[in-house]
C-alpha cells in the first residue's frame, strides 16, 4: 500500500467510539424540562439527541463552527453515454464552487458554514479558477478520473484507499479546527451512476430500482445506464465482505473519499450530516468498513434520484427533508445541518420550566 | 362597528392585488439561467418563485428584514376541559417569549427574525414579566379570553373585528418598517379547540376527523373535545356566506387577529408564511373574507395534529416541512421563512451559465 493511513478498515487499532446512547437519553431528559409540551418539537427534539449522542455528552458543544466538506471527481464510465452533461462540467462546477457562484455556495454564505473543496480525482482543467478564489481548493487529485468501471475496475484499491485517506485528512482538519458539526457533499458528473452501481452492490436491490433520473436524463439514457450498472456488477462480482475491493471496483474517487471522512469524523465523535443518493453511497460504504459509523450519520433529505429511498432505509436512517432536491453539492446537507444548528440550539438556550417561574401541567391529562 | 377599519371583507375598496403569476414566471425563467441542472433545487425553486410573484416583480426585493407576528390570547371554551394545559399557562408563555426563553425566541435569535408580540386577548396575569423585556408586547386586548363557545358566541361581531383590525395594523407595522417576509404564529391555551371548530364549519369536514391530540391530551379527553366542537357546530350553525359570523361565534380572538394580518399583508403584496394547525385555521377563515390571500400564505409544515393535513388541502396548499412539530409559537413558520429566504437568496445570488462561462448540456440529452 502507498500510504499506511489508518481509514477504519476492520480490525484497525484505532476503532470507532460506540454512538452514546446514555447521552442522547440525557439530552432527551433535559428536554422534557424545557418549557413547551413534551414532545412537541418533534424531530427536532430528535435530532438534538443524536448530536448529543454522536458528541457523547451533554449539555454537547455548541455547533457554532459547521464545516461542509466537497469531494470533487469525475467518472470513466461517462464515456458510455449515462450523464446528461459532459465530465468537463465537473472542473467548471468546481471553478464556480471556488468563485462563490454555486448554489452551495449562497448557501453556505447566507448559513454561515464553511466549505472545504476538495480535488480528489477531477479529469477536466481546473487553470481556469480565479486567482484569489472565495473559497480555496484543497489539491489532492488521487488519479484524474476513474476508469470505466463498465470495461474495467474504477481504480486500483490502492488508488481507493488513498482517496479514502484524503477524505480522512479532511476530516481530521475540520476537527482540529473546532467544528463540532460536519456535512458531506460532492461534485462529479457521472457519479450517480457509481452511486447506484455501489448501491445495488452493498444492498442486493436491482438496478432498475435504483437509477432514476440522475441529474436529468431521459428514458433511453436511463435504459442505457441500467445496462451499463447491471454488466459492471457482472463484471466484477463485487464481494459484500471486501468494501474496499467494491470501492475500487465500481469507484468514485469522490465516494471512496466522503466515506473515509466520514470514518475518521465518527472516529472523533463528530456528527455528520449526509447530502444526498451519492453520500448516502458514501455512508453505505464506510458501514462496510465498520458498521459504527452509521449512527454518526444523519440523513438530510429524501433526494428526487429514484433509489434514495432503498439508500435511506438501507442505513436504517430516516431524511429530514424531502424538497425534490437533486442537486448534489452538499445543498441538502447544508440546509439540514442548519437545522440541526437550530435545534441544538434551542435544547440548550430554551428556559425550563423551573427558570421560568411556571407550573405546568393541570389535572386534566 | 366600533371601529371603521379596512380589515378586506368583500366589498372593501382596497382589495387585494392579484398574485403575479408573470413575476412567478419571470423567476421560474431566470432559474433556467443558473449553474444547476434546470429544476434540481426542486422545492426551493418553488417558494424563490412564488416570493417574487407575491411581490409582482422580478427581481423582488430581498428578504433581508423578516418578521414573526406572534398573538396571543385565551379560550373560555377550556372550562370544558380541553386542554392538557390551564388558561394561565397562555400568559406565562407570554412572559416566557417576553423574556427569551420560548422556543420560538431561541429560533427567532438564531436566525435572526424579529418577533411582534401581540397581546390581543390574554385573560391571565401578564404584570410579572419582566421589566426590561427582550421581546416588548404589543398591548392591543380587545377582551380578556373568549366566552365558552360550546354555550354562546366567542366574542360579538364587533370584538371580531376588532381583532381582525389588531392584526391589520400589526401586519402594516411590519410593512412600514422595511419586513419583506411575514410569519404568524400565535400562543393560547385551548385554541386548538377553537381552530377545529373554524375548520369544520369552513370545510365541512366531522369533527372527529380534524381533532387529533393537541398540545398532548389522552383519548378520553380527545373524546370531550369532539363533542364540545359537535355541539358548538350545532348550536351556531355557522353560515359559511358570513366569515365575521364564524370568527366571533368560534372564536378565538388570536384566530381573528392572524387572519386580519393576513389579508392586511397581502394587500401589501407581503408574503407570509404560515405555521401549523391553527394558522391553518387563521388561512381558511381569511380566505372566507378575500380569497385572493391564499396564493400570498406558503404552509410551512404538516403539524403533527391530525386535522392539518385537511386544513393544508382545503387552502389548496403543500407543507415545506414536515417535522413532527406540535408546539405553534410560529416555530414550523419560522424554520420555512428562513428556508425561503435561503431559495431566495440562491435564486438572486447564484452564478448564471453565462457569467460563470460554462457551456451547458452535451449531446447526449
Amino acid at each position: 500500500l502507498p500510504r499506511s493511513i489508518d481509514v477504519g478498515a476492520r480490525g484497525d487499532s484505532e476503532a470507532i467510539p460506540l454512538f452514546s446512547i446514555a447521552s442522547e437519553r440525557a439530552a432527551l431528559e433535559h428536554q422534557r424540562l424545557l418549557t413547551k409540551p413534551p414532545g412537541s418539537l418533534g424531530r427536532l427534539e430528535e435530532i438534538a439527541a443524536w448530536y448529543a449522542g454522536a458528541h457523547g455528552r451533554f449539555p454537547p458543544p455548541r455547533p457554532d463552527r459547521s464545516l461542509i466538506a466537497i469531494f470533487a471527481a469525475d467518472h470513466g464510465v461517462v464515456i458510455e453515454g449515462v450523464s446528461a452533461y459532459p465530465s468537463s462540467l465537473t472542473a467548471a462546477m468546481v471553478g464556480n464552487v471556488m468563485a462563490g457562484g454555486a448554489a452551495i455556495s449562497c448557501m453556505a454564505r447566507r448559513l454561515a458554514v464553511e466549505i472545504a473543496l476538495v480535488d480528489v480525482g477531477v479529469s477536466g482543467d481546473l487553470s481556469a479558477v480565479p486567482g484569489q478564489p472565495i473559497v480555496p481548493l484543497v489539491r489532492a487529485k488521487v488519479r484524474a478520473g476513474t476508469a470505466n468501471l463498465r470495461r474495467e475496475a474504477a481504480m486500483t484499491r490502492e488508488q481507493a484507499l488513498s482517496a479514502m485517506a484524503v477524505g480522512a485528512e479532511a476530516a481530521e482538519r475540520a476537527v482540529r479546527a473546532g467544528h463540532e458539526l460536519l456535512a458531506i457533499g460532492e461534485i462529479g458528473i457521472g457519479n450517480t451512476t457509481a452511486a447506484a452501481a455501489l448501491i445495488c452492490a452493498l444492498t442486493g436491490a436491482p438496478p432498475a430500482s435504483v437509477i432514476g433520473a440522475g441529474s436529468g436524463i431521459p428514458e433511453p439514457v436511463r435504459a442505457r445506464k441500467i445496462r451499463v450498472v447491471e454488466g459492471a456488477l457482472l463484471l466484477h462480482a463485487p464481494d459484500p465482505q471486501d468494501p474496499l475491493g467494491m470501492a475500487a471496483a465500481l469507484g468514485g474517487l469522490e465516494i471512496s473519499a466522503m466515506s473515509g471522512f466520514l470514518l475518521a469524523a465518527a472516529r472523533a465523535r463528530k456528527p455528520i450530516v449526509l447530502d444526498g443518493f451519492v453520500t448516502s453511497a458514501a455512508a453505505l460504504l464506510a458501514r462496510a468498513f465498520d458498521p459504527s459509523v452509521a449512527r454518526y450519520c444523519l440523513t438530510s433529505h429524501l433526494s428526487a434520484e429514484r433509489g434514495a429511498a432503498i439508500a435511506i432505509e438501507a442505513l436504517g436512517s430516516r431524511a429530514l427533508l424531502d424538497l425534490d432536491l437533486r442537486l448534489g453539492e452538499g445543498t441538502g446537507a447544508i440546509l439540514a445541518l442548519d437545522l440541526v444548528r437550530t435545534a441544538v440550539d434551542a435544547q440548550l438556550s430554551m428556559a425550563t420550566f423551573a427558570t421560568a417561574g411556571i407550573v405546568g401541567r393541570s389535572g386534566t391529562s
